[in-house]
């Protein structure tokens, strides 16, 4: 089959590839339709790796997708041939102590696509365990099938902040994941959601696709202070930490309420400073995450009723044959896209 | 001043009322603008009393109320003269252990009003503590205010069952509780919210006036179990108990998923029969509520952002001068309505 | 190898047991040490049958074990032969969504040990999962590796109790399971633990075996409400309901103070009736649960410590020739009896 | 009356002190016991100040105290004159949204004992509120009535991290609120607690007075890691900071288990640098404490039903009348010594 193979740093080309992937009675062959690009990929083509994760060997990229069953293995039972899916890209160990105290995204033996040297799936089939793949409704798209694994880290920092109805949020960052945590912390029960960056850009595209709740804020050009206490007079009730910067872990503490909580998502360079007076002073609580578990099924629910409007996010579409051009695109990191979207 | 008021079981009046009140230096003097009539108000008028709260004087009705500050006390700050308000009726002691554990509705000497023999607050105006009164944003309107009360119950309901989001819930019961439980739960996170009952005017009420997210099963006449597969093929993630009715206390948890959790609302007449071995099977948590606490600034919050869409359960409205008339139509339990509204 | 084997109701038998057991990669082959003899393997051996769990064909008894690794598969690491163990009795499916979504005790897929059709483990060795195998510690003696099984049933109740510092609980019923429940509810943080029979010899073996932090009431013979009210002025925190009986289903309410919370780990014979109002007046918070999970290691580590004494729950030793004596012991329902201990 | 007067920095006296209390409705009147020294109270009197709290005028030292009531307002029902008593010396506001929302301690109008400008309990009587007054069962001495302060922290500490059973925790720090965490970890359900600190004499008191499950590490003679892995091979459940130094801020999170969590209990002098990577790839959640909240009768019950052994915790006792010589033991920062008692 063609394959998106990631031969070395900057060198990606859609080439034949042969997998030795074998359908287990366990598991089910999938048709790709649609993968999103996501910045990891982006960055194991710019860079070769990512911290200890290093492309030795030749890849294939991609881990956000969805498709068609073409076949399933002989213990399969909520799926058949035809049935349309998402699929979640990581798969722990089965009877890992991680899997078994329900923690199956802590297992260090989890193997996720396009991490190497696992390949991803941006190529024509994959085979994939049954228990990882998605039934998509009728109402959801192809498209917002692929889109559920960035969603799923949305939503499951919304989950994990343990949102209570009426909360008022804080996202740091303006990013593709810093959007669809303030999306899905809206679904979730938030009844408004500040978002700051410093990119006007990022912000614009966010203002004319979604909802009025979520309250675009330019922290370079307005007082974020100001923003925060015209709608929550005594602190947001919860911070999501999206923009990856040392300086908002050593300042986010200022702009939540007393028992307040935050989430950090985004990844740092390096240690950043952190002032624990401050926080004990409001006895903060802070939640940090690993990508995500269990929110397959939730993501998809949510996006079918409608309480998570999704389409906008896709901002490019390429063909598969072009992938390589879409990776080029992504790659020139432009502020006003938000999801690139190859289409197999 | 005027007030409305129950002179005895089935007599109820608008006569002259002399209110003792003296306004405390951390009270709040207020002008009433709406009040809602409650099932609660209704039965103090046809029976003269609720379980052991007898009316043995006569006694102001009405607890679900907005209104205007004339006048704070001399250490209010957060108010001032000419806010629109909403107030929590139900006052707890200070200092006592329920309120300094974070359970003040639980304290056993809390005043609410219209709950003999505390006056109830359908009269020109009432005083009240500063902080159980709460300032109105420009775009909540007085009947909203009113509407506040009985919001409450369901934002609490929705609040206790700690909703993950995507979770599918479903609610027992199509009378006011139900509905705004029903309306709570999808704004905290529900993707789809079943609403069981089996008076279909009640049902085609909220049909008509509220999303189609809220999905309306006449259990006289469709299968409930065929509904709730349809949504959630391993059952609800949660229940929220409104009906009051014994046989779904004895019936619900076959409708639950494995790990499910039941917020019980509805009060039965008397003990109900309970398959403890049925929940066990499953791991069912069982919330049992009263009344709530806490949620007037997020239930004001959530109706100023939107995502509770709440005018349209005022389906009657009365002058205060015709306040009778309204007990009377509220009275003959109309299945068509839902709130019905007095405006001062 | 030989087995205690139940061949039908009420015939029971030492013979020659042929295993069709294959040591796969990761699983372990286990010469076992001792067994404890369960309420449940008793019932099957006088009646054939729990609910729907029928015995057809003979089946080996006996899920409490402890044992001694004798060979290794090729993929267990944490373990190797001559390794003295414990094994937790209830294997799930991997991958199914309970195990996914942590709730691995609920998958209606799990092979437990001695419940039809699956063999128990009263034979000389058996083949299981290493990831069901937990390492005793040097001072965790067979008989104590033996009891984990019980034990974890009491560990899981006070976990899911989420006990706080301090807090008192009311433990129904004093049989093996009520006798661990309250020695795990006073090694979790319970400050005291009142435990209620009707049958005083129950209550005199723990009374002279246990910490007097344990504290019996003979509640035929002395008032409830008294106990509680001396030690909890308020009620108590907890109630562990582990008796099965329908009439302490519909009284344990009021011995709880507001805000408390019940486990409910007894299996009555049918539903019973459940006053709604007299839990709601006190938010009241029920959980049901079903065998357990994730416990043993902590159980382990419990009675390594010393934070669970439990060797005083082994009343009565057997040899495995002498199975079928002692379980006609067992059998007699001996009041003065707590675990009844077979040693191969 | 006399009293302990800081007339300023460093200026120490017993000198008379006329106190403007009023016995109000709600308050009690007490003969002051016992008071333990504190590390703020020397702190107070080295330097005049703690942050931003500067003694500006003189004030009476102490906040750790038991008495004797004296005399009862006119609404106060759970107390009467004789009884022995312990005191939580901070007062909320009543009815701050602090309060309403169960976080007193976290009220910034709390007014706290010899918090400037706020006069302490080192004299020979106060007015206390009642519901800040809590009766000393007949087996807890006066002196374990004043140490229930500092014990308070540590239950709370406990509380926070919300100790599962078999739970292995790690205490950073062994001065008095290291060691009063510690024994309320054990107490609370940890089987094992490791406490590291580098003073030897401090580990040397801790390991001659309290239960071998308090495992004392001197981290720098020792490896760490290694006494970690000994007694939790993937890393211990729950970490409690009390040591305040920034490096264990930037370190701690490798001690801890995937899932595992932090409670902050020490106040480092300035902001630490913290990896927040490293701690999104283990999930550590991390809770701030500010004082405590509802821990005075819990931690009357575990002193009264001995699962908190505290009497070792006294090291040195004085006579009011040497209440100076008491401070100025204290503030030479004896490392054999743990608390310093002042007797009235």
């Amino acid at each position: 089959m063609k394959a998106l193979i990631l031969k070395e740093k900057n060198k990606l080309a859609i080439e034949d590839f042969e997998s030795d992937e074998r359908l287990g009675p366990d598991d089910v062959r999938i048709g790709i339709k649609n993968v999103g690009i996501c910045g990891s990929d982006v960055h194991y083509y710019l860079h070769g790796r990512i911290g200890d994760f290093v492309v030795e060997k030749p890849m294939v990229l991609g881990h956000e997708a969805s498709g068609v069953v073409l076949e399933v293995g002989s213990k399969v039972k909520h799926l058949e041939a035809g049935d349309r899916v998402c699929m979640e890209p990581g798969i722990p160990a089965p009877g890992s102590p991680s899997v078994l105290s329900g923690q199956y995204n802590l297992d260090p033996a989890v193997r996720f696509w396009a991490t190497p040297p696992i390949h991803g799936c941006m190529r024509e089939s994959v085979v994939h365990p049954a228990a990882f793949t998605f039934k998509l409704p009728e109402n959801v798209s192809f498209e917002e099938g692929a889109l559920v694994e960035p969603l799923a880290i949305g939503v499951y920092s919304a989950d994990t902040a343990a949102i209570r109805p009426g909360d008022v949020a804080l996202v740091f960052g303006a990013g593709t994941i810093g959007i669809v945590t303030a999306l899905a912390a809206l679904a979730s029960g938030c009844a408004k959601v500040l978002l700051a960056d410093i990119k006007q850009k990022k912000l614009d595209v966010v203002r004319s696709n979604f909802s009025g709740n979520v309250v675009c804020v330019n922290s370079a050009k307005e007082s974020l202070e100001d923003a925060v206490s015209g709608l929550a007079p005594e602190g947001v009730d919860i911070v999501f930490e999206a923009s990856g910067s040392p300086a908002i872990t050593g300042s986010f503490v200022r702009y939540l309420r007393p028992g307040g909580r935050a989430v950090m998502i985004g990844m740092p360079a390096g240690p950043a400073p952190f002032d624990v007076v401050a926080a004990q002073a409001k006895e903060i609580r802070i939640m940090h995450i690993f990508r995500y578990r269990n929110m397959y099924p939730r993501t998809v629910k949510m996006i079918s009723s409608g309480t998570l409007k999704v389409a906008p996010l896709v901002t490019q579409r390429y063909d598969f044959k072009d992938a390589v051009k879409a990776f080029d695109f992504a790659a020139s990191m432009p502020e006003d896209a938000i999801k690139v979207m190859v289409g197999m």
